[in-house]
């Protein structure tokens, strides 16, 4: 599990920030990729990438501004071109589908695949599956915004094989049983306790990807105990006025948001054209006087998401 | 007049070549610039050159597929963003206004400026005042495609003045009718003819800019006597079956046009990805057999139009 960062500008495009869109990486879990907003322009971005269009199957929009939109309908276009034939699932919300359909259809563009709309108006979960679930929740913009809270379930421990054959369990059915924590009486009349053969389970990892808003109660749910929390910072330390005004969080905000909700990693991106250079480490600087373990992530930086440790 | 190419790639966006956009620099003629088709990503390529979107005024649209458009959205909203509130004008087929405005509908966008559409579905001038006329006439490929021919009036000769001061012809009111090329008599009863005292006229410039296409008859009256000729050069020798197949142009095609239609110069675009670093010069050589004057461009190549020299 990876976090690629396609597009960390906010409002317009500059030459080193481009607008907004976050790839998850979930080629080890399911063979596939998540993709968080598509600004105009990520389809660019993927190709100076090692991402494959094809493998993106769920597009996830926090909010309907160009910045984070424009981009669909030429990388949905490309990812056909590129022989792409697998459904993609548009989660956003209402508006989203007319903006690419009409787009689609403008263009005459017919694709290779079959694209499903989940639009919603409202918090709730979006996806439930054995790997994972995704729930959105309202912020506070000058648009209907959402942010979203991906939970790995637990992975199970692995039936320790060798710990069997150590322990001369004949293999057969029986490991089946063990593998599934019950307890078994075998042949030569020895009791065994499934969960003595049982490895660790792992827990599954929290990722929360917040859309544009102000600082927001609802931001806490989303992100409490995440081990990655990726947040916007339109702007700096002592702009809070400003930020509240435009309907955006300073980096102090989002960094206190990390420090209550007790998340692990804090990724500040939607960094204002204003910050270039140095100046986009002093507001990494500013945050992490408040949570250490944050970092202004620029475009293609990929963070991994690994497991918690002390499990 | 310049021509300066913001992409000069088909279809699909590549590493070295994005989508359509050709901008027409009239910066000494009327201090503004038109854009012919607007790719995704057209705003990005505008980041790296020195046009500013505040002097785009003019946009044509050659055809609504996709690479040719979806970049409109967030260009024409990053101009507003940048302090452009000059109205601006997007000539093309039926359907660009609907794009954009449900664009810029479903993102909120509001715009600091006016947009004019001039939306048609047959050849006719689209605009004519003092300086330029531009015609369109339609091509053929998949959907309703144009050309256009952007026609420069005939620059007027200047009033010699110090000519007339050489010859002691007093200033006055005399002088403008000494420009319009009529003759007067003087308070000294000498006739003077205007005529000898304006400088050569300039023969005014052509510019065609051929969307794409298949090889056919009307890119003839489109491209005739041009100065420059932009043409579409999807495919390349030898390849006229596969680019009548997708309605395309191979370079061959668009040389023998340029011969024929008698053009100074030919420029090729829309070049496919297939043909990479040297393939491209190897287009531009077979092409060159037939018109010698030819050139493939590339994404930020610019080129002057000059005056023809023996006027």
């Amino acid at each position: 599990m990876q976090l690629e960062f396609l597009g960390t500008g906010s409002g317009v495009p500059g030459k080193f920030r481009n607008v907004s869109a976050t790839a998850l990486k979930l080629l080890d879990e399911c063979n596939s990729v998540w993709l968080f907003d598509c600004g105009e322009g990520t389809q660019q971005q993927i190709l100076r990438s090692n991402l494959k269009p094809r493998k993106i199957n769920k597009i996830f929009i926090t909010h309907l501004h160009g910045d984070h939109i424009f981009g669909l309908p030429g990388l949905l276009s490309s990812r056909s071109f590129q022989g792409g034939n697998t459904p993609v699932t548009i989660y956003g919300p209402k508006g989203v589908r007319d903006f690419v359909e009409i787009s689609l259809g403008v263009s005459q563009t017919k694709l290779s695949y079959k694209i499903n709309y989940e639009e919603f108006d409202e918090p709730g979960v979006l996806l439930n599956n054995k790997q994972f679930e995704v729930y959105a929740d309202s912020l506070d913009h000058q648009i209907e915004s959402f942010g979203y809270r991906v939970v790995e379930k637990d992975h199970q421990g692995e039936l320790l094989v060798d710990k069997l054959k150590a322990a001369k369990i004949p293999s057969g059915p029986v490991y089946g049983k063990l593998k599934n924590g019950e307890t078994v009486t075998l042949d030569d009349g020895r009791t065994i306790d499934g969960n003595d053969f049982i490895g660790e389970s792992q827990k599954g990892r929290i990722i929360t990807i917040i859309g544009d808003t102000r600082s927001n109660p609802n931001s806490y749910k989303l992100a409490e105990n995440a081990d990655v929390l990726v947040h916007e910072s339109t702007f700096g330390k002592g702009e809070s006025r400003l930020a509240h005004n435009y309907y955006h969080s300073t980096n102090m905000q989002a960094a206190k948001l990390a420090k209550k909700a007790n998340v692990d990693k804090l990724l500040l991106t939607h960094i204002s054209a204003r910050y270039t250079g140095k100046m986009a480490i002093e507001l990494q600087k500013q945050a992490q006087s408040i949570f250490n373990n944050t970092r202004v992530v620029k475009d293609f930086d990929v963070i991994d998401v690994p497991f918690e440790k002390n499990n």
